[in-house]
């Protein structure tokens, strides 16, 4: 591949990994390469340094221990070992809380989780994409075996009240443990279970410039798990396999260059965020704010383009060089619309032209510019092309004259 | 940590990553990040690059098929995946077997099936190391749900005859699955699952010099598995997460590096070993080898040093810059003898005192010629040290006399 023009406005889908994450990774691979659990010097050191990452990711979760702190190769198994564990560790309850907008990872494993007997209930959002908590703390009974939800939406960014809900839901039924899927936050805003009553947290590296393939989860030292993979004493018997001390490093020093920049995420990538969402708002008749424009990650924005196909926005975009999607990229080659869309009521019209662009501190001015300066062309031509001219003339009209 | 002298001789525990493979895998990093989920050219290469990565792994398994091959983050998530994906599959039958010599992540997940519900058969091995196989077709019947059994033991290096046991175990039940952990095995002798009844074999990358983090699962195409990871659509829907894409590139370049050496491997690799093995065991009275000579892996040996401890010498060794052990990495820490030796019926007077070198095709002839030079000084100090000095003096005459 040449490299061509890249505007990467994915970065929910996943990161660059950060040059500063691979100069502490690169050591691990072919010059400190021996096994932390050996008994020599050789493997004792890559122990040690797994100890002082695994204090810098309780720092990263705002957690109280190390000890609640363990390392996965995804997000997605972080979601596994944390819903299985609970859930193996005491059968008494059968059933569970999630929302309608979790991420395909958690909503499969329900659907699973369903076959095998559990009743799910699934929590609702508004138009704007906000949780009904009220809903959910409705739902939960003395069955409650648990409650997960995730702390910030992937598609709409929308960030969901989950200290409150642990501790709303814990008011209720304190036996009821709650997961949060913290994908999409960690690295846009900060994470602190520490005093709250969230029982366990997932993250994924690759969404704050780690690789792809390596978690964490965090686990609050009172609760019990069953592990997913059992084998060695690895991560304190929860999870076995000989532990990936290069992505390990580099998860922690990516957490910790994340924790630097999160004044940066709140003030400058929103910044560039924000101007992106106006620009195109402003220069594309049929193009609507998908979510509210409040209480969201400062790098996501979700805006759908009435009457027009969002596949194919995205492939005339990637001709011009920018990187945007339509939703999670695990579900993408699906035709059906975005789940969390419909959840939120987006009109029909809306629903299949709508496109999620996610910044990063990577992100700059210039990009943003060329962003705001072609989506309009791009638009426009497929508007042309729409066989819906007459409902787009009407809302032409309607939006010129409000 | 100051380089100090570093004679590797662990591969059995972990390798070094090969440079070569380092390099395929540092462009997927930082410059092509995508996700392969994702619409746009920028994902969509790192697709194909995964594509073409699994078709390597499938040369390597010989396999059928490139359908057949998963990505997994270890073996030991192989084995869980191969094994609970098994069980889940299909729960019509609660007999397993398995060997007394697995390693620790297949021993401890049998523990867990037991506990489950499951009747698990455990075969033993012979003197030097050998399965007996008469005793496991005895155990398969029509409740067998599933038999695992290793390719070649960590810690004596023994192959199975693997092939045969899936025939000859399909010949009793046809609908018994067979999981092959081949962790030892890849690398050090060829594979090839095509035209064998065996449905699944795991395998690590690891212990070929890929990075710690990435494992392979080879599951024959007419096998139903229930993935250990839900959630997105990645590997065919068996296993959830954004693909470790560098890991996965870096795999296949050390499957194939590996292949290209296996001749090495079965020449001088071999060489090197049997030097090593006679060396020690010519020169101090008080070694013997632990098993078979023949019909081993080529680069592993397991020797015991008879009334002394393993982890003094291992000390000693780490001292002088030598890394070996005294079994499984996934179980050091803890003071039991190993498991295998044990079932081998390994004299308690050789137990404790038992160290398995382990030789890759970066060892050279110096680093083996200095450890068959400092081994004698190591042992003799210990040997000197030992309380049982009368038995040593009977063992030392023994040997003089025969």
């Amino acid at each position: 591949m040449t490299d061509k023009k890249l505007i990467y406005l994915d970065n929910n889908a996943t990161t660059k990994v950060d040059e500063k994450v691979l100069e502490v990774m690169l050591p691990y691979f072919s010059r400190y390469y021996g096994n932390p659990s050996s008994i020599y010097e050789f493997g004792g050191k890559n122990q040690r340094a797994i100890k002082e990452a695994r204090e810098t990711i309780k720092d990263f979760f705002g957690a109280r221990s190390s000890k609640e702190i363990f390392f996965t190769a995804s997000g997605s198994e972080s979601a596994n070992m944390a819903i299985r564990g609970i859930l193996n560790a005491d059968k008494s309850k059968n059933h569970l809380i999630t929302t309608k907008v979790e991420h395909a990872c958690v909503l499969n494993l329900y659907k699973q989780l369903e076959k095998e007997g559990y009743n799910v209930t699934y929590i609702g959002v508004n138009s704007v994409g906000e949780l009904n908590t009220e809903e959910l703390y409705a739902a939960v009974n003395e069955k409650t075996a648990l409650v997960s939800c995730m702390y910030a939406n992937n598609e709409t960014g929308i960030i969901f009240p989950v200290e409150e809900i642990a501790q709303k839901v814990k008011s209720i039924n304190k036996d009821t443990k709650v997961y949060v899927d913290a994908v999409q936050a960690a690295g846009k805003i900060k994470l602190n279970v520490q005093n709250t009553d969230i029982d366990m947290m997932g993250i994924s590296g690759h969404k704050f410039h780690a690789p792809k393939g390596i978690g964490s989860l965090y686990v609050k030292s009172s609760v019990l798990l069953s592990p997913l993979v059992i084998g060695g004493h690895q991560e304190n018997g929860k999870r076995a396999g000989t532990e990936n001390v290069p992505y390990i490093i580099g998860l922690a020093k990516a957490a910790e260059l994340a924790q630097d920049a999160l004044p940066y995420e709140a003030t400058k990538v929103k910044e560039l965020r924000d101007k992106l969402e106006k620009g195109i708002l402003s220069k594309i008749y049929n193009a609507r704010l998908n979510s509210s424009a409040y209480n969201r990650v400062p790098n996501t924005t979700n805006i759908g383009f009435e009457y027009i196909e969002g596949e194919l926005i995205l492939l005339n975009l990637d001709d011009i060089g920018i990187c945007a999607s339509s939703g999670s990229a695990c579900t993408s080659g699906s035709l059906d619309p975005s789940h969390v869309l419909k959840a939120m009521g987006v009109p029909f019209t809306a629903l299949h032209g709508s496109i999620r662009f996610s910044l990063s501190r990577y992100t700059t001015e210039e990009e943003i510019n060329y962003t705001i300066e072609k989506m309009p062309e791009v638009v426009n031509k497929l508007t042309a092309l729409s066989p819906f001219q007459k409902e787009l003339k009407e809302l032409k009209e309607r939006k010129g004259i409000v």
